[in-house]
């Protein structure tokens, strides 16, 4: 570790580390953001005997999202906000080997808009890569714990933060950013590993020389995007606060040298303010990861009216579709809809509605012929365009947090099913105009949210999905929404977390419940295994908050506070308290 | 619930539940502070196959010691300052039924000497009886949460505060006050239970009406106190901020009517400040529960140089003593001496040290015919007295921590052996001349602590105590001291948790460990055990902090901060972090 390795192999010990099932060296398990482990000595058959191993509390008390690595026999820990990152001695009872406490100003708290979470660290190239909430992107050493480099990836007094993990891929990290509720534009900065210089930086929106857009190469549905493509759905210099962070998860393909992304909503949240199609809000971003170029786009959401963030989770698998081996790219969208392209060109293959309810769009024109081909048809009832400014458009499903937030799906090629926390809340929204003020608030809309009406009562389920048929396969109603990861493994368990804090293991074909434990606090964390001296291991997060904790978290309770989000999980507190902690499972010996 | 119940309905009530094993209704979990419970279901035999059942986060960051409480479907749990009570339904998962969460004002922190732990709340007459930081008492409707009545016991301003559970006895409720560090004078309240209003209080020092003395009646081994005894041995009006304080355990005979608990340092640290005995600071008192006269006294530590409080429980066995059956008090002081006195008449019968590294004293003298009977002979070397101030006595053993702080001990009558948690740390100690002002440290001395010299390098032992010999039957050594609370059960297995974070249990004969799990974070609170539905659980609060942990509660670092503890337990860091979260544990189903 003494040295950087050289790129090639850094690289290639990255890669052997995410293929060892043992080990869970970045936060999405692969770079396939599949969440699927090859382990299987938990099955379904014994997962009703798993027990409590071991606990480690990180001392921080708002939401935990994202996961511990294991890299050997070393666990990282990360918290929220200050982003405390613990390195635990899986040899010696979890024994902290090294522990690092970024200072950081907290006067990035207010202009987080969503909790002080953290999605986690990174392994690569001996180091930990640390995205501080005040976007200091730190390596660390891994052995040590010192700092090796930091660089500044953003400026917190203009609203730019960070909640991301960061994606190592060959000699780079790819960085996100977050602020769209701040009227920051996003992007997209690959940092060289060794010594944290910039090798490219990619925005959401902007003229071509800012989205790294190529008029005639890049395609949107197989056409030419056309020149500044970033600039051309915006009136004047809106798009200068135009939004499009990329505050989700980020994935991989090797073979195509592919990054994949999803941009945030376009700001502010009153849709009046900012005219167009607002091009690259809401879009999937196909990268080149050497020289950032985007190969190919896809926007979901055009002139977004509901906060509909498109950067869940890139899911890549290679399936056959259509009688083809197909390599796919599914994606749970915050609008409702579970989307399957073909990642290597943005083929639109599937558009289905993943809850029932969604209830703002009739679906996505299928028609390649057609002038709104792969746009989705929206229900006029149900646009706070069309409503207008200062009118409470009621009833809306799903609401902002959508039919799935942050938290990530999890695939297993065992069953070729997804695996996919939801939220089944709707909303009133009522858009008001705003002004922009670097730092403030550019949000522009009030909103509240409640169970889906005419429903189970709850705000969540956990299903399973085809994503070549675009069908639910089952569902399992949850009393809160499902704000954890999943993840695949197998052993035919699928496990995930819930708001109220348990951990749940159902049987990956039927979605029987095998085992439940209610760890301390509300799991928004996503739950991941290793194993260590031939023992196979699960473990989560708990430590309640995220958007839709934000009510706890924050300790708000007027309903409309946390931009709408505190009324609806207002029950929460009769669950469950704040506290992170780390709740490890094994079977007994 | 609805109304308060009669005085002896409401008594009965709560004596039953006390004899219940199933239940724990007040916090030492029987008047006579035994911590011994008749459930055997947790054998000694079984208790290997222990499993965490659920676990809770209090969502509170700081020292948790003290224990949940049980009654009938419910369990009550306290946090440290801003003192949270959760009422938790066992018949739904540990539903939150009722959250009361004071507003207190912060400035209550800096001037709460030990961290800002709280020993934990008592039922009686169908309320919870909160004694927060501030000194607010506030009774509690144990169904619904609501406040019946709330009155203020000091003022913080003046450094009064609180951390001590209160005794619920009778008509009344026993309160206690800390402050020792800010010259507060020490006093013991009865609150009756029905309207909050004072029915007596008895001072620690001060003139006869004030320590509710009669000079002919109230004894000191055997003798008559005299006129005013609790200004008599003070210069001027010294005893005024004389300290004294009442921060600890409360132990009640119901046969004797009469009440027991010990009193803290005189103030200041400072010994060349406060010439004389002191009286009566660092004293066992017996008062009568209904009108608060002491019936009698003894004074451990005449003139503390070394902050050796009294406050330690005092433990109340029926066991043959010399062939005869005698009403016996267990004492394990701050100064490293196990005393065993009958606590019908306050007559000394055994005084001995349960730690054999205590050096600053010989022993006590026992020749009833002697001057100096019942005073322990001070070791010249090691008397900040002698050595004068600004200057440093090293090599002090026990630490101003004492053999054993706060840390309960257990009794098993079945071993007739008491279970003590101990300290195995010395210190050096340099008095300074200090001026008093009200609501300020009035401390004046710099301490550091460290590991006891030329033993097994740790700063802990759990003991077996045979009280009628004065003599240790095993030693477990630990690595940091033992910070929590113990449990005998009729398993004949003993729980104690480690500031690590261990919940240990062992066996009650041998000593031998049969079961250890890493809870969340180190342990300061006490071990209880309840059992619901037929089964026995066992439940314990972790959350480091206290006097021992100050430095990761308070983010202390330099060494002689934390009135010195900082330093010693600095490696406590390499072990765990902060967090308040209960564990339950249970035999598998
Ligand atoms: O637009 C943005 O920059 C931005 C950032 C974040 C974030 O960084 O957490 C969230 C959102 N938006 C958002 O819309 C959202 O629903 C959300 C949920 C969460 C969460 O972690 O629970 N963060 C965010
Ligand atoms: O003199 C006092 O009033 C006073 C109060 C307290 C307290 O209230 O916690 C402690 C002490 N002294 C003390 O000497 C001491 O060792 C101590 C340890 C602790 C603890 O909870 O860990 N509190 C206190």
């Amino acid at each position: 570790f003494a040295a950087s390795m050289t790129t090639a192999s850094a690289n290639e010990e990255l890669q052997k580390l995410i293929d060892d099932p043992n080990q869970w060296a970045i936060q999405t398990g692969d770079y396939a953001n599949q969440r699927y482990s090859e382990l299987d000595q938990i099955t379904k058959d014994n997962v009703g005997d798993l027990q409590v191993a071991w606990t480690f509390s990180t001392g921080v008390l708002r939401g935990h999202e994202g996961s511990p690595l294991v890299v050997g026999d070393v666990m990282y820990v990360h918290t929220p906000f200050p982003n405390v990152v613990y390195a635990l001695d899986l040899n010696d009872d979890g024994k902290v080997l090294w522990k690092y406490e970024p200072k950081q100003n907290p006067d990035v708290i207010p202009v987080m808009c969503c909790d002080t979470v953290y999605r986690g660290v990174a392994y690569g190239d001996g180091k930990i890569f640390l995205h501080q909430a005040d976007t200091t992107l730190v390596a660390l050493d891994a052995k040590t714990g010192e700092v090796v480099w930091s660089v500044k990836n953003g400026d917190p007094s203009k609203g730019e933060t960070n909640t991301a993990t960061v994606m190592p891929v060959k000699d780079k990290v790819m960085v996100g950013i977050s602020g769209g509720e701040f009227g920051v534009r996003g992007s997209m900065t690959a940092y060289n590993m060794s010594d944290g210089s910039v090798a490219w930086r990619g925005y959401s929106m902007g003229p071509d020389s800012d989205t790294l857009m190529d008029p005639e190469k890049t395609t949107h549905l197989g056409e030419p995007v056309g020149k500044d493509s970033g600039t051309a759905t915006w009136e004047g210099d809106q798009w200068k606060i135009g939004g499009g962070t990329t505050w989700g998860w980020f994935s991989y393909d090797p073979d195509l040298n592919l990054m994949y992304y999803g941009t945030g909503n376009p700001s502010t949240w009153n849709p009046a303010q900012r005219p167009g199609d607002n091009r690259w809000s809401m879009t999937i971003f196909a990268r080149d990861v050497d020289t950032g170029m985007a190969k190919w786009v896809y926007q979901m959401t055009p002139h977004d009216e509901w906060d509909y963030d498109g950067v869940n989770e890139m899911i890549l698998t290679d399936q056959e579709f259509d009688g083809q081996e197909r390599k796919l790219l599914t994606h749970f969208d915050r609008n409702g809809l579970g989307y399957t392209l073909d990642r290597e060109s943005g083929e639109l293959l599937v558009a289905e509605k993943y809850d029932p309810v969604v209830n703002w769009t009739t679906g996505v024109d299928m028609d390649e012929t057609s002038d709104t081909y792969g746009r989705p048809a929206v229900v006029a009832d149900y646009s706070t365009e069309q409503n207008g400014e200062d009118v409470n458009s009621t009833g809306i499903c799903p609401s902002a947090l959508g039919t799935k937030d942050q938290q990530p799906a999890a695939y297993s090629p065992k069953t070729q099913t997804f695996y996919v926390p939801t939220n089944h809340v709707c909303m009133d929204y009522e858009p008001f105009r705003v002004s922009y003020t670097a730092g403030q608030p550019y949000v522009g809309a009030t909103l509240s949210m409640y169970p889906a009406p005419d429903s189970h009562g709850g705000m969540g389920n956990f299903i399973a999905w085809d994503n070549t048929k675009g069908e639910i396969k089952w569902s399992i109603p949850e009393k809160f929404s499902v704000w954890s990861g999943a993840l695949a493994t197998a052993g035919d368990v699928v496990f995930y977390g819930t708001l109220e804090g348990y951990l749940k293991a159902v049987d990956a074909e039927t979605g029987d419940e095998l085992y439940k434990f209610k760890t301390p606090s509300g799991i928004i964390g996503n739950v991941m295994t290793y194993s260590h001296g031939d023992k196979q291991y699960v473990a989560v997060l708990s430590g309640v908050g995220g958007w839709a904790g934000i009510g706890l978290a924050a300790g708000l309770t007027n309903p409309t506070e946390g931009l709408g989000a505190v009324g609806g999980y207002a029950a929460l507190s009769d669950y469950t308290a704040l506290g992170g902690s780390l709740t490890v499972f094994a079977l007994p010996n």
